[in-house]
């Protein structure tokens, strides 16, 4: 068997999310797999890095499968770039050791989120990005920025779906530029909660909006409570942009 | 009456171009005309600098519309963008003067074509751009870019559909420009005649591919014969970038 690492980009918009879901097709993992067990002749199951949720795109999602077929990484890369939907890409295969684990051994994400903030929604990001007509603050936001920095309890940035018990994750690096209206929030880290990078940006954008005060954002999450958190960001704004392993 | 100049952005994908075909509301200017229409309360006719052809975007077409009910042109705007579809946007909205036409004083123009050039498609692109996945050599593309610069009879150039006598067109900037992949055409000049600028484009594909020789740009020029030209570049990575007036 031969393990390769893939690097995937997909938009989003029309899928369920990149976890396979039964035997359903909505999913970037069942599209992916479905060209894969066309290429070996019997099921494969590829591993994914971040498990991202119905609608959010990515731009460097990796992966990592096992085949028996004797492919070089080009050739691999080129069948499956013909047999997937246009929405879904293979940017770079490569062959790595056997014990390589896409999920296991991802040390640190970084997830990317664009939202357009001019008093016109922007026909070419409306479906890549949260548009928001009124001006946001950028000094209010980047104030609120500064406290998710660190190790936190993300209870309160959690979803009730969330099967995980411990909430405790290290946020590194949480930048937020502007150009032109395009307002891009980087958020990095050693791991994620379901929901949690839209609930994030979902408080700086009522930051922004002065609906709350950045000093607001230490009593949410110390206080552990998902009621506490108010609006969830669109996932059409958010982008898996790396993963370091 | 008033008179005001809109700059409208607008995603082109879903329409038959600008302008409008008797009823039908598949036109960009179908789908303005009809929000202008229920805010005077009568038909309403907007001037477009450009007709732009099925499936072509803009990033800033120029258009003219005189109204009889009393609105400030930030009211018109916020109207507009209110009603409008979510692929077309109304950038800026200003009176003008009563004699400005959009279309008769428009004095130069500028298109902008994007090609998406790596061996796996964008999905982000997919839809916004004309995808090779073959390398295009630039150098050859630059070459051949020279040719077209100046005062020439383009009805090679041109279409068969198009009713205009004289195809001599004035062409004073084309340039070309490549960034991790992206490249991006900029053509501008006095006037354009249908399906001018997909056609040059496709000439610089081919010359890009090694189909033809970049010297040969000045023999299809003066063969002014349509059966010469070869490729038509995609619709959707066509943009009307720039109106000068």
């Amino acid at each position: 068997m031969m393990n390769y690492k893939l690097t995937i980009q997909y938009d989003g918009g029309r899928y369920k999310g990149w976890q396979r879901l039964g035997d359903t097709e909505d999913t970037i993992q069942g599209k992916i797999e479905r060209s894969l067990t066309e290429l070996e002749g019997h099921t494969v199951e590829i591993i994914g890095s971040s498990r991202t949720d119905a609608g959010v795109h990515a731009l460097a999602q990796i992966a990592n499968v096992k085949l028996s077929k004797p492919l070089t990484a080009a050739e691999l890369k080129r069948a499956l770039n013909q047999s997937l939907p246009q929405d879904i890409s293979v940017c770079s295969a490569e062959a790595v050791p056997e014990r390589f684990h896409a999920r296991y051994h991802a040390k640190r994400k970084t997830y990317l989120y664009k939202i357009w903030n001019k008093d016109y929604s922007n026909p070419f990001m409306r479906k890549y990005s949260m548009s928001i007509t009124t001006p946001l603050d950028m000094a209010r936001m980047r104030d609120a920025s500064h406290y998710f920095i660190g190790t936190h309890d993300f209870t309160a940035y959690s979803n009730a779906k969330s099967k995980k018990k411990n909430a405790v994750r290290t946020i590194d690096t949480l930048t937020i530029e502007e150009k032109d209206g395009l307002i891009q929030i980087r958020v990095g880290g050693n791991g994620f909660l379901y929901n949690m990078v839209r609930k994030i940006v979902g408080t700086l954008i009522e930051v922004g909006l002065k609906e709350i005060e950045a000093s607001a954002v230490p009593d949410i999450l110390e206080a552990q409570r998902r009621d506490q958190t108010g609006l969830m960001a669109d996932a059409r704004g958010l982008y898996l942009e790396k993963i370091d392993f």
